[in-house]
């Protein structure tokens, strides 16, 4: 599709682990091409200083590394979340919406750095090349993107180690050898895992593959309650003190990891086909979620509530398949933000041993009216008469069928 | 509306207790017609024999007193749970359920009676109303039916106990004070709490509120597992054990209730327009929604599982607002049903203190295929080339437009 | 509900016709209210002076007579285009999207003049009831509303006739003389027709009902042929002449008029429960939307541009059933509307004996490719084996489904 | 992706013209397979004797011709038809519902002849190769696919002329030289140009490319009336005469094409990724959709109706991007037919230069009941009060906002 001539520079997504220290001598290798290293931090936990040197070490001149993660919870994991979003019923999306995010600054170091391609490290098999390569294209169609998983042929563990020795790769094997049997990501979202013995659907993971939570039987007897406050759908403030979008989540994952929330163990259906056993940890997301909708049931109209729960699992679709840059996720944001002016207030939550308890919500912007739901005397605010003509027009269709000798 | 001559026989949805006794005397003295009782078992827990005694001393002649569970289980429940049905993200409509079927029986003994109406004790506020009445109109569009709390004045409990008194009602005064200061409704799937202090939504709800379960922290230190099996999307045996649907679901709310699981505090929108704080228990259904979603996560194709979730809001709504007699959840339910011929297999589960966690999903219909899926060498299984062309093309429009200048 | 001396000021929608008349009187009767009267010019056709003079000899005091034709096309019949709504496959939505700007103008006045109630003069069975009242409602939530026609007992002509009679009520009886057997409605964007002969509706209307356009057969050989403007997907132009909207929209009626265009005759669905047959024409209206269907098919993308179609149906049943005034409607505009920055450009098309044909688009903003959708040589534009990975990827579901067994 | 010898037999959808004659021969020579040839008559209009001829001379020993007209209408237009699909708007899938039945005799005939191969004429840039192979893989998931199209060189006509004159392949040249400029596709339901100057979408095709219809213009003066009588939603009669479903669809297309009727031209989003300029003529669809919703508009209940109306655009883009042998389909598919079961009775039409008008329409299953929708006395069918408590009880949501200060 390409030939090596046309690249001349590439930028490509670095973790500075093995897997894309041997891309990066490959890329050079095959392509004959410059390579630009990005490295964000999108709070997945590891340093980046070590990823620097490596580059370094590796020769490469144009290195960019970025603490990403205020933007990443305040432009994509809160507009998210304001939509609900759950795919298939279960998965909190935190894998799939970091990747528009280093799609975007994929392409800006590119535009910067005059760089004529971008390379990632996923899988021909994923969701993630997906993603990367979606977002890439949207946002600079004549970009060339190269994925070396889908074109070398360094298949296994062992070749890959071959190669990092062969070409002088820097491996660090005290990391290499406690490395974890699952494939792993995470960001401030989540931790998931992936592969090994979760591939059979059966089996259930041993404790130790946990890394964020410590299970609900572990976790203390005495459980932990706390307010959480929201502006127009978002969190902002955890007990009264108001945190930066980053901060609160982070603060969140340790509150919700502590007390065993947040774990998934799940079977979902990837974009490319096939279905897919995954585990996740999303304890602050697990929170919010739960926070937001307690929140929305007082302050969102109905009308509202319930389009916005009929369009989330399309929603949840596209940000899964990797359409956060895509002309309908805006127009379906439009829609989901214009619902949020008046969802403020707080919520106060308890944890407990993987639960998620809501104790109470309350909003300036409720309507919740008791006056009128009360089962006591109400005063005359609501006409208990009016409902008899409600039901029987609401009837009348039916009626009428009926009548024509119609049967449900 | 009507004139009290038009009601010879009217046939009351009667439970024994203080409010349909004094609907029944109320009906007779307003209306100057028989009543015949219909008294039904869903799993509320209650005995049936003192409503029979009940009414017998009232003077009723006809006296009708089921035993529904398997029906209302078999074939309410489990369709209903085939769709997945939540509404608003969080109920799983345990009283919504409930009422078509008690409509329909109440039809049914009009034919059988010659009744040329049906009365029912619920109020002009709620949504029982609604379902009532929607279910009867539709099952007999000519059907009357009588709410006396949308037409009398025995507005407070003070006006009841009086009517009493002097129309000669027993009133079991023990029962009458240790009453909860709740509203509840009770059946094989659910019992639910409203009204009192819940209608501040920022109260909590004393433990003592809470009558099928356990609290989580309550709950033992010990967790139990158990395998729940499937055919064709419905739950058929724990252990190997094959059980009656009402059995199965009745040992699941035993199951569900001692390890504290299945409570739910929320705020509902009803269908009669405002919101409305609710409280329920539902150990059985919670257990079965998590583990049929799981075995539905290995068994159903993604275009069927994604179309389902988008279609599950509006069928749940169908359930709340009481359409379950209507061509439109008919045409749904069609679909559902449709889905789950190969929902067929085994979840393996635990709960523990307030969670239900799936261990392990298998079926002999599994369109998990770990041969494509994996990490390892898939021995040609996949191509992973493939991906680029799925990607370029899916991609092509985004190009398109943003080779036309577009920014999303 | 409400008793008299509750009003003490009453806005009605008075159209200066005998039912409205007659309507002003009986408030005053019965209510013992001052009758403010709103008048207002949609585009109906009928002059609103005798309107101001028949109030005054009624002796009504204050008088507000409106030409609101550009407000109504702007704001109201514009936005709605933009989501092509469509109301059951088939009608345009004529009357249902006049009504919200009157019963916001009715509340507004109500505001002016420290009125306290408003009133109209819709019938107990239509549609038109709830708009007007829902609005009413949703703008003022204290308002009162008057439906006569829902209260009173001159149910016949005649009997309203000869309540004008004894009530002194100015009757234009050369008028009545000539009155169609129709029920009729019109505005800038239709004219519509129920009731009489139409009830059975096996039976064709007479050619004589139609007032807005000549019929196919009876429209001029020559056809027509114009450009039609838009931008942001709305009509600013004709033949390249920049019209204002209700200018443009008068234009277009005309147009659509003379060729036999905009006719429609069905039987819809009302909300309140039961069919009903009306016969419309809609000359502007047809032509808008074919028109804009041809600009969007070059300028949306494929995303929006499926989304749209999938959430009109939504969109048009909130407008049909009085729900404008929404915060569901403002919800989904917001989606509508952040899809049309994009649809400007040029559409051609002609008039001919009731078709609408659309000769040709054209749009700066175009994302048609010819480079691309070629079936010439592209010059690498689109490689062709993309297509054999993107089909592979597509299919992998069902493949497995297969393997496994399973047979669609 | 495969090796030559992996071939030993190949089915190839054979037309008898140029294309699919030279890939005939480019089989033989590229895989050194056999070819089977298979060439059906789905009303396209050609002669099949002169394919089967050309097969012989060709050396083809497996000749399959099959008349599949009857089928293809009841088993693929039928269905369709009950779900009013269309695509964007405006386009009736004509292309894509033949492709699933070729798709499936391919199949059929590659099982019964142990072929391990299919292959088709379409390009890779079109829908039609979709349709094609996801049919194939979901019918028979370890079948091979052969797309010349995306494989050889011979993108241009010369080429194609040129291989066979070098390869002996029987050309008519007569054909040839009177070619049309456009590509072209028939079967009963439509006949599609695409290609050559449509490639402008502000262009407007000379009158002499459309073949099945005369222009509005040169239809007849005098219009034609008809019945035609439904059963279970599919058309079963024209003028009380039964017939067939290819003779009356072929009949509806002679009326139609007769009067001017079908002709569309519009620009669409393919599958692939690119917009497409198309035109269309599907008289006898035109006319059948028209009657459809006709019918529909007095037996179908509201609630169906509209999850019809709103389930369709998903419906027709599952048509359109080749998913009829998806398990979603035919999920769909299940609610769809579940609403037909009424949809019997009559539709009057006229069919004047362009224009299918809707005369009247009856049924025994009608829903329509004037003695509920009169504008004269109903006898008190519909308590015209009724309506006050439907509106406050619908309203009631939206004044508590209101009165909470909300604005929409």
């Amino acid at each position: 599709m390409t030939t090596q001539s046309e690249f001349k520079k590439v930028v490509l997504a670095y973790s500075g682990g093995l897997d894309t220290s041997v891309i990066l001598k490959w890329l050079e290798d095959t392509y004959g091409c410059e390579v630009v290293t990005f490295t964000a931090d999108l709070g997945q936990g590891d340093e980046l200083e070590p990823a620097r040197i490596k580059a370094q070490k590796m020769g490469v001149k144009q290195i960019f590394i970025e603490d990403l993660r205020e933007e990443f919870i305040r432009d994509y994991v809160f507009p998210m979340f304001r939509a609900n979003a759950v795919y298939e019923g279960e998965y909190l999306l935190g894998t799939s919406i970091a990747r528009p995010l280093i799609a975007k600054r994929l392409v800006d170091i590119a535009n910067q750095t005059g760089a004529d391609a971008i390379a990632h490290g996923a899988t021909g098999k994923g969701n993630d090349q997906v993603r990367f390569e979606l977002g890439a294209y949207a946002l600079k169609p004549g970009i060339k993107v190269i994925a070396p998983w889908r074109e070398w042929d360094l298949l296994s563990r062992e070749k890959l180690m071959a190669y990092a020795k062969t070409h002088d790769i820097p491996v660090d094997f005290a990391a290499a050898g406690k490395k974890s049997p699952y494939s792993m990501d995470a960001n401030l979202l989540h931790i998931s895992y992936e592969g090994g013995n979760l591939e059979d659907p059966w089996w259930t993971p041993e404790e130790s593959m946990w890394r964020w939570s410590v299970s609900a039987e572990a976790a203390p007897e005495q459980g932990e309650e706390f307010v959480l406050t929201f502006v127009k759908g978002d969190p902002v403030a955890i007990n009264g003190e108001a945190l930066s979008p980053a901060t609160l989540w982070e603060k969140l994952n340790k509150l919700g990891g502590a007390h065993g929330v947040g774990r998934l163990d799940l079977v979902e259906n990837r974009y490319v086909g096939m279905k897919s056993r995954g585990c996740y940890e999303t304890p602050g997301g697990t929170i919010v979620l739960k926070a937001r909708r307690a929140l929305e049931s007082i302050t969102l109209d109905r009308g509202v509530a319930h389009l916005k729960d009929e369009l989330m699992p399309r929603y949840a679709e596209m940000i899964y398949n990797g359409y956060w840059w895509s002309p309908e996720r805006v127009m379906l944001q439009a829609a989901i933000d214009a619902s949020q002016a008046y969802v403020n207030g707080d919520v106060r939550l308890r944890l407990y041993k993987g639960n998620v308890q809501v104790l109470g919500r309350r909003s300036d912007d409720t309507l919740f009216d008791p006056s009128i739901a009360t089962f006591e005397d109400d005063a005359g605010a609501y006409d208990q008469r009016d409902a008899a003509g409600f039901i029987k027009l609401n009837a009348l269709r039916m009626r009428i069928a009926a009548q024509a000798g119609r049967h449900f």
